[in-house]
């Protein structure tokens, strides 16, 4: 499973940035299920920088692993902005993370409406008390909808921190 | 990132197993990094098997997420039989899965030593009360261990459920 070349030198990109700023990384991931992790992890020395991440898929994850209220995920749903900022600030309750990244979509092929159609994904980051929310969508199948996820993320963070 | 064929295809294989016995898996990844959890959640459905997962890529997250003992990974180290066993026993303690994998390893290219070389990874499996442990040493650069390593985790899992 070699990462995308892209994917890759984001990743080591982002990875010189937090090294050099001596800042933890975390992250909770619900479609991307570990892909964002897993490409933070790919550049050697990575254990500087990260040390722990999450994959909350359900509801009942999200609400059990980040704190996130039941109330919101009701109200807004799993893919929502309300959510994904819960995602980040629970993520970094439950760790020392200084910057987390939380990503929560619909991969596909099921489960889109009109409303929220499959490509849809959530994003937010969280540089120390900063937030930043923002939402894609994505065109492609599941893999490719996820790849683009894992990538816009990386970039978001790269913009955010800099 | 595609995920490769035959990662893809294993992963829906142990898909479609869990969907058919009713089954809940999770991960507990230390040098794999959230690339198991990537490859179950590649699969459409698959929020019918995995809903949570854990990277515990530090000594201290074994601890805090899994319960794995400081003294434990004193005596035997990270990469160990007795460690990847109880990464499993926590990750099922903290979530209610019927089934879960753990990996840890040295991916490289750095931490390798004479006893525990570049590639070595120690797997559990543990379903149901009983555990597998094994141990691998894989050849290549980082990514190409890492790779191995979900391939044969995901291959692990299918050949002790059966």
């Amino acid at each position: 499973m070699e990462l995308h070349q892209e994917i890759k030198t984001l990743a080591a990109q982002l990875g010189a940035i937090l090294t050099d700023k001596c800042l933890w990384i975390t992250t909770a991931e619900s479609c991307t299920g570990g892909g964002v992790s897993y490409a933070l992890t790919d550049t050697p020395g990575s254990s500087a920088y990260i040390d722990r991440a999450f994959v909350t898929y359900s509801n009942q994850a999200k609400q059990d692993l980040l704190g996130v209220n039941e109330q919101t995920l009701i109200e807004h749903g799993a893919v929502s902005e309300q959510t994904v900022l819960e995602m980040t600030k629970g993520v970094c309750t439950v760790t020392n993370a200084d910057v987390a990244i939380a990503v929560s979509g619909i991969a596909g092929p099921g489960g889109g409406s009109s409303e929220k159609p499959v490509g849809l994904v959530w994003f937010c980051i969280k540089i120390a008390d900063k937030h930043y929310a923002s939402k894609q969508v994505f065109t492609g199948n599941r893999a490719e909808i996820r790849s683009q996820a894992i990538v816009y993320a990386l970039k978001q963070v790269i913009d955010k921190i800099n």
